[in-house]
């Protein structure tokens, strides 16, 4: 049965699994100290021309977001987010588990708005009692957001200068960054990401790595002895070779490029198929993620045939349901996607 | 200048100084290991009709809400609030700082609703995705609110047989509980709160006492070996006997109840000033907090004949304020409030 | 009965009562927004020599302790103490709990050794594994130490020559502090300590105050937000002003030196009843707190006549007992040891 | 060059790379959920000969220490381990990060002396002021040790046993487990562990995996909501069937045990070439680490012609460095050994 559950149901892109297996029997110098490391992070600055850059693996989202928020927030600090964001709903605490508040901003369509972020730090600055509240340090957002949706360059621009004048960072969650920059709608490079960011990450384990994401901090602004801090997380790799090998060979001959332009295709061939059917699109997504209405009695059937995720109730009788393409897609698995009877 | 700023503005009621006084030069235990701690506790479990309880006593109310919360959580757990409650807005990130998401639910004046506490527990556990989700693992109401609202028996008993069903604690936070129990409009005794709730506290740093807060767990399920805890957050204090020495003065002939009584005298004659100076309530309290709508302009003027506390915007040009009345207010203070010309 | 049990075991010095009693009804603002607080900080800083310091004030030991050491140390970084020391010991895990490691080095009558110090860190950087290891990053000393022993203006010199040289700030608990300056041995003034030590706190709790810590930055060095932070621990004072008050008191005319010295007299008369006694010292302490080897055979006997506390086992029949002095010992409380009969 | 420098410097076994390459392109279901995972799990409940055992796959070795201790541990406690042990040293204070004192006990070739366990245990509960302390909530071991070093059958069987009378649980770290069974001089089976230990890890990181530990709960004392809790540490591997895919290799046809024993007789060839050289051994290890006494002045000179680790100062002159076999080890590589001069 096919399945669009969502962008890491498969292995590696092949190009990764043969490296792993041409240099497996190779000696390697554990926890990142390794060419394979040095070779990934110098390509990946080039890739986001941020020639200074700091680039650090690691090995999943919610990590690399725990590790990048708790090590660069003050003590008194919290993290805004849009209340649908990631870290606020589907990380299980894990940011609180550092002792840091997520500060919920409202969400529209995922994104966060820059004039409700600058009502609320002014607002914030001007409560006579905001000492006795969670200082807010860090501005998060995902892009593409959580619902597929992507900021425009000047909403970006926008949000970063309000992180600016009140000085503190912006970042960036980019666990589907290459799908977004694919997006036919995206008006951003990986460069100017890397501008407007204080920090981000590009990830792997959704665009064609086993696992892997690589944070990249644009202004020397990486936090010290991080290493040390990525260990006291548990989230050192041993083998950390095997991060190094898989961002070098996504990072060679624009192959993270490519295989993200792949699943923008899938997925625009996903939309027009689902539009043939008369299916009700829960919003407008120009990524990789799609969301359809559907009546609950007919989910039952339609998971016999395709495999999909549950994403939230939309009334009594139906519900939005999530589609999701990725580097690994085929036609093939489209023609499942043809064949089925919904949405009438 | 007359003070309305809150009810921490004052020193102790006489009768607890008079007890400091006179035992002053005594030799003590240190640690809560004195006489005056187990007469208090002895005295809080009969007004609480509760003979079984284990009393422990804290310096102040957040420490009070991230001690018992965070001893009471398990790891995987988050507490639910009102997104306006204490504990969620002005404890400085207290009980993220433990560890522990506090999971906002929407207010009604201050109140959480039973049925969209039921709702949201019965929609948590629907969700496929829950495990990657902080569990709801208490419910934390205050009462009187922070709004100076009551949950009236029937609401307490609806909460509390929701708490049940799912297996989760009840906890009341009773900062300011002498008031809302004297509450004109309140059907609940201690004894119901101590039936109703699994854990709350008791409050004496704004109702008589220099400081101190008395934790009343009604199941035999205070954290073992609590005293260590309460030392790891730096929360045991040297010279414990002196919170002892102050709730047993205030659960000694009816103190607490009388004052608080008093109290709520004060706040229903400050009512009546307002009423009679047409002022806008913001809302109905029914305890010793009161919101009025006061216009921006006046507010400078104001501020130069008594003291208050600016509460939150109100809309442009209006402002909510709070007027607070405690054991401490006095009919000359009353007389401040009426002689002021403002709220036309 | 008389006790010696501690230096905690009695109320407030007769001065600072009559402060509370004389203010007890006043209007104050919460917090430590007070005229109090500003009034004794700033006899601190005098009396300090330090006029650009910056001093906040808690409640207790412990929670000094925990919130200057967490707020002060980066991600990475632990606390360099002796393994006897409070924060080791009897504090509960409350550095870890911040996620802190405190790493231990040997005690000598629980100093410090510079030269061990020294060699510490300098094997610890020439560690290729040291990334993977707690950052030494900050040291901790009490003065006097828990067994009442003092360091040299030298020493204290030399340890903090090191910290600087490795960039790291040094932490002084003076919980005992005013006990350690009024010692007949002690080469060092306030002034001193505030000149050696990045930041140190001044005991209120076990001299002289009812409760009550001063913490001491010396070079500008108090983190961003601290009342925030101070909040996030639950450990704001809501009636601030009564930290104020007592520390306003014990640094008027000289008070906290005074009774500081008072304590040592008694102390020194203490020792000279114990030489007469023939009792065996286990070490030579300048301060107020002494500690004498008894028989434990003889421990019950004692327990009847006098309160002490038994410090740790000495030998299979022997056991370290301590006697504690205080701003409140008198001399009939001296004359109830001298007719002992013990230590043969 | 060939490296002795770890057992984790090779990618993985090819069985494993064979599985990874034939189900690179099949969909998988997400976090564990998969059949590889449950297929993982029922065969190390047989070979633990536990079929009641709850097993949990982890990434790495520091993460499995964490999230097993932090989630076993009750507020107030913390793990007791010998002063060498992994958690103690080289995590980067990572129980710390949870809240959670290491209680260091002395070691014996890094190994915890059974008596001495007792000695601390009694005289914990005999002080006083334990309360003041952390309590010692659980047992953690290394077997085989930072140092190579075993327990015997006899040796966990006594710390099991002190461990069930305090009522904590006995945690075993077996990050090379394997190498522990196969030595020569084990007298414990898999099953053993299992009996003896409440809960403990195969490692796979050091025993053919790319990355992966597999925990096992041997008393259906798993944590509640334990994936909730993994989540929350950043720890929950999206792609979760690469670690059930590991494991269900590791323990098809003896694999895991296969690949282990290879890895011994390596290491005693290794010794054999050491002895026949007269290299000085600085312990007497039955497993894959050996320990020797080289020259600080030949270091150099090896460096350039074999990897290994400086592990330790012996003396002035003297260095222990540590070589390491693994299931990778081949006769060329030790060749390589014989040929060096070095140890004279």
């Amino acid at each position: 049965m096919v399945s669009f559950e969502s962008d890491y149901i498969m292995g590696a892109h092949p190009l990764i699994l043969q490296r792993l297996i041409a240099t497996n029997t190779d000696f390697h110098t554990g926890y990142g100290a390794d060419p394979y490391c040095e070779s990934a992070k110098e390509r990946i600055r080039e890739a986001c021309g941020c020639p200074d850059a700091e680039v650090e693996f690691l090995v999943g989202g919610t990590q690399t977001n725990v590790t990048v928020i708790s090590t660069m927030l003050s003590d008194s600090e919290g993290v805004i987010a849009v209340a649908t964001g990631h870290i606020n709903v589907h990380e299980a605490g894990a940011i609180e588990y550092t002792g840091h508040k997520v500060l919920a901003l409202p969400h529209h369509n995922g994104k966060l708005a820059p004039d409700e972020l600058e009502d609320f730090m002014a607002s914030f600055y001007a409560d006579s009692s905001y000492e006795h509240m969670v200082i807010p340090g860090m501005v998060y957002l995902s892009h593409p957001t959580e619902y597929g949706t992507l900021y425009t360059k000047e909403e970006l621009q926008k949000i970063a200068d309000i992180c600016h004048s009140y000085e503190i960072p912006l970042f960036l969650d980019g666990a589907r960054l290459g799908y977004g920059l694919m997006s036919l709608q995206s008006d951003m490079t990986l460069s100017d990401i890397a501008k407007l960011c204080d920090v981000f990450y590009i990830g792997g384990t959704k665009v064609g790595a086993l696992f892997g994401e690589a944070v990249v901090f644009t202004r020397q602004n990486r936090p010290r002895h991080f290493t040390t801090s990525v260990k006291k997380r548990g989230a050192l790799l041993a083998k950390g070779w095997l991060l190094g090998l898989q961002f070098d060979t996504l990072f060679t001959d624009d192959l993270y490029f490519n295989i993200s332009r792949h699943a923008i295709h899938m997925a625009e061939e996903l939309k027009e198929i689902f539009r043939e059917k008369e299916c009700a699109f829960y919003l407008e997504s120009p990524t990789n993620q799609q969301f359809i209405i559907v009546e609950n009695r007919q989910i039952e059937e339609l998971k016999k045939q395709v495999r999909f995720e549950l994403w939230e109730p939309y009334d009594e009788s139906h519900t939005v349901v999530r589609f999701v393409t990725s580097w690994a897609t085929t036609r093939e698995d489209l023609r499942a996607i043809k064949e089925l009877r919904f949405c009438v």
